[in-house]
Order: C-alpha cells, then sequence, then structure tokens
C-alpha cells in the first residue's frame, strides 16, 4: 500500500510518517512540504535518521501524487483538504483528512465555527472514529478523521447517551491537551517558557471542537445536545485528558452504567475500560493508539463524571487515521499500531 | 512579632519559613519537626542557608513554645492543631491552623469528611480568608487557614452567588493542583516519573475541599449549594487552576458579572480581575500572594465560566497564613508579601 | 523463546516486559517480585493493561524458573545475579544481568567499587556491548549488559581509543542522566518537586560506572586509562547524554577522526553518527535502542568533544538486553527493537 | 535613584523591572522596546500586573532617557550598547550594560568572538563582577555587567588559580543552562516540544562565553589560559550549572582548596559555600541572587572538580546588574535582593 503524506512537517505528519515506517503493509510514497520543499525530512526530524532517505515534495500536483499512491494523508491546517479532495474526486485514491474540513454533516456548521466558505460542500465524507463507524469506514474513500480533543470527549461519553443513562442537558466536558496540540508555529506562546511550570485555559465557549462533539453526540442521543467545552494547555508534550460532567437519569444504576461501556468497548482493541473509581492517567497511553477511560458515579450529586486519556498525536491523529487506512483496506485494525504506550 | 512554626519541613511549613524570614516585622521563634528534631532545617533545605542557623525542636512541650511566640502557626496534616489549640486555649497566643481542624462552623462536617473525631468541637475559629472575612479575622484568636483549591474556587464563585447572577444548582468546579499540594510524603504516585509528562483526577466526588466550599457557598448565597468538585495533579511544581461553571440567571448581563467582581474585590491587594474574556496563566502567579480571575460567558450555553489560579503555597498556604497574622496584629495587610511573581 | 525477567517492576524490568512483548519471537515466560508476588503486573503498571495477564511470582525457586525458560533477564541491584548465576551454572538455560555483578574482569575491581564480596568470581562473563563485543556475544551463556552511563561514554570514544587518535591522559567525561537511571526507589532525591527545575552532580569521583568505562578504554586503548567521571541528574524521564573530553595527538586531521567513527559504526543499525560539528539532542533517541554520536574538534585547545545520546531504558538497558538475546540466539540483531524514537 | 530599562521586553529586560519594583531606592523611570513602542509592558508580562503602569518608549531618543535617569540598564543583544554608551559619553548618567559590547579588555577579543566592529574602542568599562572587582565598581560610570555562564565559572575556579593550587593548562567547564538563557526569540528550538524531555551541547568550541572566562582567569592567574568550555541547554526555566575541572598542583591538600574558597568569599553575602562533597543543586537558588559552590577533590586523578550553580536571569544578568547599580551608588549591597531562593 503506497502512502503519501500531505504536510509531513508537521507534528500529525511527522507522526504520520513515523507510524507508516513501521507499518508492515505499508510503504512511504510521497512526502510534502511547501516551506521545505527539496529538504530531507530528517535534516528538520533527525529523530527518523537511519531509516528514512527522502525528500520532501510540493503538494501543486496533486494529480502527480495519487497516481503513485493508494491512499493520501492530509495532514494540514483547515482550508486545503477541501480544495485537494474536491481536485482529486475522480481519482482512484482514497483520502485520509487530519482536519476539520469534512467532519460536519452540515457545511454551514463547518463555515460559522471555521469562518471559511466550503468549497466542496456536497461531498459527504465519513467521520472515522472506527469504534463508532467502523462498518462506514469500510467502504469510504473520504474519510474525516476526527479531531484529538474530540475523539477523547466522544468515546468517553457516548456509550451512556446511547443508553440514555444520561440527561443531554447541562453537560460539561473540561478538557487539558498537551502542547502539541497547538502545532508547531512559532507563537511567543508556545515557547518553553511560556508553556512549562504553567497551564491556562484558552478557546473558552469558542473552540472548534465543540460542534464536532455535539454532532456525534446527537448522533448516539437521537436528540439535539448543547454542551460545555473548555481547553486547557498541559505542560506535557502529548496528551488529550477529558473529564465529562452529566447527570444521572433517575434510577440509573452503577451496574447500567458499566454495562454500557462494556458493551459498546468491551472487545474493542485500542479502548481500555478502567472501570468505576479508577481515573485514568495521561502517561499510561503516551506514544500508544489506547483510550483509556474511568469513571466515578457522584451519588450527592447525581453526575457520572468520565475521564478519558489518549495521546493527541496517536489516537487523536496520525495513528487514529493509520486505523482508518487499516480498515478501509481491509488490513487487520491494528496493524503498525501495537505499539504499547512508553512509560514513564 | 514572635512567630513559631509547628511542621516546619513539609513544604507549607518552610514556605512560611521563607516569608517569615523576609517579613519586616517577624521573628522566628521555634520551628518544630518530629521526625528531624535537633537538625538544622538548612540541611533538609539548603535553599535556605545563609539566612537561618536554626534547630529543629519538637513540639512536644507546646506550653514552651507558646511562651517565646506571639502568633504560632500549625503546618501539620489535620488532627493536630484541635489538640495544640485546645491545649493552649488560655495561653496568651494567637494561632492560625493550616490544617482542615478549624475550617467548619459545623465540627460533624468535619467528622463526616475526614472521618476523624473533633476532640475540640466547642471551639469556633474564623476562616481566614481574609478578602471575604477581614473584619473577623481583625479580632481573631484562632484562625483556620482556608485550603488550597478552596481558596481558588471560593474567591471565584463568591461574587455571582452573592449578587444573586448564578444559579446554586449545577455548579462544577473543575480543578488543577502542582504536586506540592499533594505534600512531601513519599509515594509511588510523587515520584517524579509519576507527575512528569501525566496528568490524572484524583479524589473524584469525595475530595475533602468539597464541604469547605460549598460553606464557603452558602455563606455568600444565603441557600444550601451543593458542588460538583474534581481536583486533578498537574506536573508543576506550584499552583492551583480553578475552572467553575455556573448558570447564569435570566436576562443577566455582561456588566452586571463584572460589577460583581469589580464590587467586590476592585480594591483588594491580592486579587488581580483579568476581565472577560481573559483566562488567567498559573505561571503568572507564581512564588507570590496573588490570585487572577478572569471569565468568560457562554450565551449558547447561558453559563459563565470563572478561571482562577493561584500558588498554591503562597495564597493557598503559608502566604495567606502571613496575610492573617498581618490583619490579626493589626499590620499592613501586604506586609512581607509584596513579592511579585518570578516569571519565567 | 521462552523469556522471563527477575525483577519486573523496576524501571529496567518493566521496560523489558514492553519490549518482550513486541518481540516477534520471544514469549514472556515467568515475571518475578518479592514484595509484589501474587500481583498482576498491569496493577502497577497499566500502561501494560490489555496486552498482560500474567502474576509476579517469587524469584525464589529459581531452578522452576530456569526450566521454563530459554533465557533470564536479571534486573535487579547488584549483589543478586552472582548468586543466581551460580546456583543456575549447570542449567540449559541463557542468563543477561541488567546488573554490575559481571562486568568486570577482575572481580576485584567489582568488591572495591561495589563494596560487596563477589560470590562467583571465576565465572567470566561476556560483556554484551552488541557493537564492540559482537562475536563473544554470540557464544555466550551468561552475559553481562552494560550500565547506561557506560554505554554511552564507552562507543562515544572508543573508535579514538583505537585507533589512537587521542591521548590516553586527561580523560573527561561529563554525564548527564534522566531520573529513571535512579531506579525507582521512595527517596526524597527521588519526589517531583526535588528533580523538577533542578540539576545537579553526584556521586563525584566516585561513580561506580567509572571502572566499567576505564576497562572498555583500556580494552581498545591497549594500554591503561584513568578518567574522570561526573555523573548529573537531569529533569527527564529517559536518556543519558554524554560530553567526553579528550586531547587529540598530534597532527591528527578531522578525516581521520570521522573515518574512525565511520570504520567502527559505518554499519552498525543502532548507532548513528551525526559527524562533526553536529551535537546529539536526547530527545531524538527516545524510547528508541539508537545511539547518536556527534563531535567537535577544538583547534585552539586542541581536544575532540564527543558527545552521546542514548535512552536509558533502551539502548542503556532493557533494549540492549534484548540485543543481547537476539544475538546470543542468532535472531536478526534489531528484531523487536526497529522502533523509532517518539518524538516529540 | 531613577533608572530606565533600555530593552525590556526580553526576559532579562523584565526580570530587571521586577527587581527594580521591589527595590526600596529606586524607581522606574522609562522602559524601552522598539516592538511594541506605546503598549504596556504589563500586557506582554502580565506577571507584573497591579504594580506597574507604565508604557513601553522608543529609545530613539536616548539623550532624553539620560535626562530623566541617574542610571540606565542596557539589556539588548550585543551591538547597542557601544552606540548609547558611546553616545552618552558626557551625560550625567551611569551605565550598566547587559550586553558583550564592553566586557573585554581587548576590543579586538570581542571583534573576533562577536563578529561585529566595536565603535566605542577605547572606552574602558569596569567589568561588573562585584565579588571580585568590588572597588573598581564602586567609581565606575560605565559597568558591563558579566554574562550568566561566565559568573558561575569564574567564580568557581579564580580562587583556586589565585592561590596557585592549580594547573592553567587542561581546564574544562562543562556548562548547562537553562532555556531563559538563549532568550525570547522565536525559534523552532526554543519551542516546548523542543527543549522539554531533551538536552543538548551547543556553540561547542564557539560560544562568546569563552574568551570572557579566560580573561578573568587569567587576571587572577598572572598566566594565559585557555579553556575549553562546553555550554548545554538544560529544559528547566531558570539556571546555571557549571562543572569545572582542573588539575591539582602537587601537595595541594583539602584545606588549601577549602581556605582559597573560604578566604575569597567567606564574608561574601551573595556567595554560599557548601563545601568539599556537596555538589549544589540549581532549584536552591532560584530567583534569588546567590550562588552556590561546591567542590571534590579526586585523588585518583589528582584533579579538583568545582561545581557552581546560580540562576542565570537574576545572579546571571539583572540581580547583578541591580547589585552592581547597589555598589556603584554607594547603597548597602544586597537592598533589593534578600529575596530568598524559591523552593520547590
Amino acid at each position: 500500500m503506497r502512502a503519501s503524506v500531505i504536510g509531513a512537517t508537521g507534528f500529525a505528519g511527522v507522526e504520520l510518517v513515523r507510524l507508516l515506517l513501521g507499518h508492515p503493509q505499508a510503504e512511504l510514497a510521497m512526502i510534502t512540504s511547501e516551506s521545505s520543499t527539496g529538504e530531507l525530512l530528517t535534516k528538520m526530524y533527525p529523530h527518523l535518521k537511519g531509516r528514512l532517505d527522502k525528500e520532501l515534495t510540493s503538494m501543486r500536483d496533486m494529480q502527480a501524487i495519487a497516481k503513485v499512491s493508494d491512499v493520501i494523508f492530509i495532514a494540514l491546517p483547515h482550508g486545503h483538504a477541501m480544495k485537494i479532495a474536491k481536485e482529486l474526486k475522480n481519482e482512484n485514491v482514497k483520502i485520509i483528512d487530519l482536519g476539520g474540513d469534512y467532519r460536519f454533516k452540515d457545511p454551514k456548521v463547518f463555515e460559522q465555527w471555521y469562518k471559511v466558505e466550503h468549497v466542496d460542500p456536497t461531498t459527504q465524507a465519513v467521520y472515522g472514529l472506527v469504534e463508532l463507524y467502523r462498518d462506514r469506514v469500510k467502504g469510504a474513500k473520504l474519510v474525516a478523521n476526527p479531531g484529538c480533543y474530540t475523539t477523547a470527549s466522544i468515546l468517553a461519553r457516548v456509550p451512556l447517551l446511547k443508553e440514555k443513562l444520561i440527561s443531554t442537558e447541562g453537560i460539561v466536558v473540561d478538557s487539558k491537551s498537551g502542547t502539541t496540540g497547538a502545532g508547531r508555529s512559532l507563537k511567543l506562546g508556545s515557547l518553553y517558557e511560556s508553556v512549562n511550570e504553567s497551564f491556562k485555559a484558552y478557546g473558552v465557549a469558542s473552540h472548534r471542537h465543540t460542534p464536532e462533539i455535539e454532532q456525534a453526540y446527537e448522533d448516539f442521543a437521537g436528540e439535539p445536545v448543547v454542551i460545555q467545552f473548555t481547553p486547557h494547555l498541559l505542560p506535557v508534550d502529548r496528551g488529550i485528558y477529558s473529564t465529562c460532567y452529566a447527570e444521572l437519569k433517575e434510577g440509573v444504576t452503577d451496574a447500567q452504567v458499566a454495562g454500557a461501556f462494556e458493551s459498546m468497548y468491551g472487545k474493542e482493541y485500542f479502548v481500555r475500560l478502567l472501570g468505576k473509581g479508577v481515573p485514568p492517567e495521561l502517561k499510561n497511553t503516551r506514544a500508544s493508539n489506547y483510550v483509556d477511560i474511568g469513571w466515578e458515579i457522584d451519588r450527592r450529586t447525581n453526575r457520572v463524571i468520565v475521564m478519558s486519556a489518549l495521546d493527541n498525536l496517536v489516537k487523536g491523529a496520525a495513528g487514529q487515521a493509520v486505523q482508518n487506512m487499516n480498515v478501509m483496506f481491509g488490513l487487520p485494525e491494528q496493524m503498525g499500531l501495537e505499539a504499547l504506550p512508553v512509560y514513564p
């Protein structure tokens, strides 16, 4: 399987390269970067040295790239993928977009939250959260890979919504992300001194992952859901931690809550259920494609608090994309993704 | 003013020593440690070297310590202070307890959450959150210094409860603490490798600061309040960050919210209001007695999200204790506490 | 190949388990811990959850463990392995010791620096630095896996000693280690607060890796070498960085230095030569079995400064042990060790 | 005393502002920034909020700034100060330059290492290492504040050179710096992800602090000294750690070494001698003006290893500058600099 990575010098892009280099069935076709065209990727990322001897090319001629690829990963900021996918609509190549362009059923939602016009509004992609939409991913030609916050938040809550164990009102999602979630741009706020020994909320009441989470919640709840989502910046390289608050419906038992998680994820390779009373720890998922989920039930407040942890660059981006690729091409879902978390 | 520190080798205790050494009107009388009696404090904490040449003594003879002290700070785990304060009831010495023993109006609440019998249930201490209870602190002989999480959470919410701008139902307090908040005990979970590059929730639905926060909220709301409080462990040395969610009452304007904060804290030296749309950053308060407060109003969900940040060892413990001392003895409130935050 | 790990709950032991779980030819036979006998390893190390369902046993009956194992890894503090290896001398099992017991040709050197009597002084193990002693490792039954500091320091210098390009006098090795190098013991110095935002030297002029480095240097120099070795503690989880200073012999050219490295490591899978003027970065080797080596030549001082970086838990311990196992059993040397560094 | 800070938005500049705001005799006159002229400094650095309400101005009219200042601190990259000092030569204002322009007796050395022509080569400044040159600083009008690496390295070695206890040959200075030492510029290497969990050497055999250290060594040794200096980047905000190797002259005793330090620094407020066998820890000096010095003597190698630690922004930059100001104006040397280290 020949795979190309458009935008290989961002954190998600280079993580894709790392995973694809370790994938037994994948072969790296083209890797692109507009700012470093012609350079070796290992010059910018020497951790790959010794295993990759490939120059970065330009993405200007996407047709040519499509011709030598079975699958194209797009790891660019939003706004690019919709142009590329539109252009390649009739090419015999599958596309997995790691950005936001195709994540919404309704392109108007995209336009409203991302403040950009959608140039390919009639194309429907499959939302690539494999654990929830595996069958659709199987036949997909264009997959919208979910965001990092959204993967953690959706997986943590959907079983309870599906089984109607929680109220759809008053949901609060308090999330925390490692710094790679912010990308690799040169901003004062990304300097070591700005992040280290600090912590802050950002994008309060306005973060673009909000409607993406709501869309999935609604899909399983079968009714409109409005959530309160707050992202924060953690002084760690990798990781998303979501603490999700919801009101339990009357009479719901501990066993029902556990059962909802068990029946949905009991056989999932990449979801590890820690059970009631066991909060996940971020580090236990580092550099792996696992999501760890634990929960607590507070009878004083009648709330269930679900906590989830994952690596934003793997299950929250590149790993999930490879998982999608595996499913799209009929390969074993965990192929190339079996690496255990690196601890400590 | 002769000040003694009972339990000087914990993180809060040694921070008290640091602050008292820099206080123009304080003189360090006795410092105690049961496990290191007879040793120099600078042996365990060489950062104080050159400015302190004092041996640690035992706290066994509290009467003797009381005789040479105008004020005694108790920086021990809960359960000790109630014995000490009871014993010293008739001594001419003021006591500031940094633990939980005297923080509750109703000693039964203490017993229920701390699982210990209260040996001095009839004594009422003043709750030493100076910004809220300054007048009571002035005349106090026994002050219960608030907890670190509670200081951040209470100050962030009380103006809105007082002005009845938010509902008392559905309040969520999602808090994050630096590791010094967990004290200086030898546990696997406190090792560098356990904390670094990680993040986790703990004490979910069961943390002892919950009733302390509720007590203050009720005091200002004038009605019962039940909150959802979740603490998390941050990979930083110092700091508390609280993200507090509450439902706005109908018709409440942005200006009313700002006004509530302004009228309560506008003249406070140690509270810095960042305003709407400006989340605080933890590091901006480090090593200082400041609390930074910012907020956001989400008209989609009709919620106000208030965020507060402080240094758990200063405003969350030792600094607040010194602030209480200043007020109790009629000194300028900020004396010895003017140090600006250390950034970066 | 059935592999057992004696001492599976230390950092090196659990890293061995992680690597063996991902090794295509290895099967985990027994894992031991004296303090947690009967418990699941995943209870203490939940990052392995989902992939390991094995109880820790005791190492009291080593004969029984030997019977079900083709290879035994000993990941215990020094002093244990010599007893185990002695006891299993006639068993049909290969042993790889990650401790210091068998690293010295002369057991008296061990006794002098480790302050313990050697109970098996007549047994000679093979020193398992594969890049230098591959042929010996092939036939070995007992391998002494090198220490973390030593691997970094030896590999960085040996080519220059072998080619007699540097003086054997005045060699300084200034090394820095991540905190996992100190093991997982409960000491005040290992708390997050002690390590984070700090740095210190330790074991100055007395660290046990000194004679181990000297032994290898002498082996290649063909004459006695006395070095100055100083370890330091870095606030990172993993990694060893060595900055090695030596005097160039008269007339030595840049090309000769590069040639020495090239001829020795040019075909090595796990050694990456960065060349002159390119210092390695610790993070580029994280979670991998690579050693990165760069150097600089200072004509002002007539010195060559060689810098090496590796992950102390992988190439500095568990990864190197698996590399030894591969060579001992005739497997491809990199089997199970191909994981690329995790960056960032 | 009216003090102005030229270049107030760099890390050293803003640290100067923090220290001056806490200085009982200093009043902040002008603070400048060319890129943020007209803005409040607290906008970029909110940790100062509540205590400073001052706009940044331009440094274009230095004459005007001089007229309202008794002392001007220049916290700019090298190359600026020589123009400013030249322009203000006849003004009645003292100047303290935190850059490299005036640190060398011989302007040619500056030109050679900094690759810039010196525009004011005939002006001799006083080298502001107060502990070594206090008398000269007293009368100075223009002080060259030493660099961070140099302060740590010079203070650690000079007593032994002065007493002729060590050889002037073969000196190695292996230094490690926190990231603020690299300034606040937007480079990929300064991103959180580049620094966190990593470590690297840089500027090997070419760092500009080399000739500055040599100059001071020669001054006390009375003969030429060529050193090997290697800086490294530490994943901490603040701090310099220097490990200095030198050969002991024949017959030198432990007591002589201790005596040399004692006689030179025994009465110094800001130098804390930890003694033989006690390496300093970086964190014990954080946010203070202290230098901690410890040493070890290795009779195997006949070397003395001296280790020093300090905060690069305080004793390595802004604190030392204030110390110079105090001496220049006849104030108590420690005024405004008594803050104890912040630990943990």
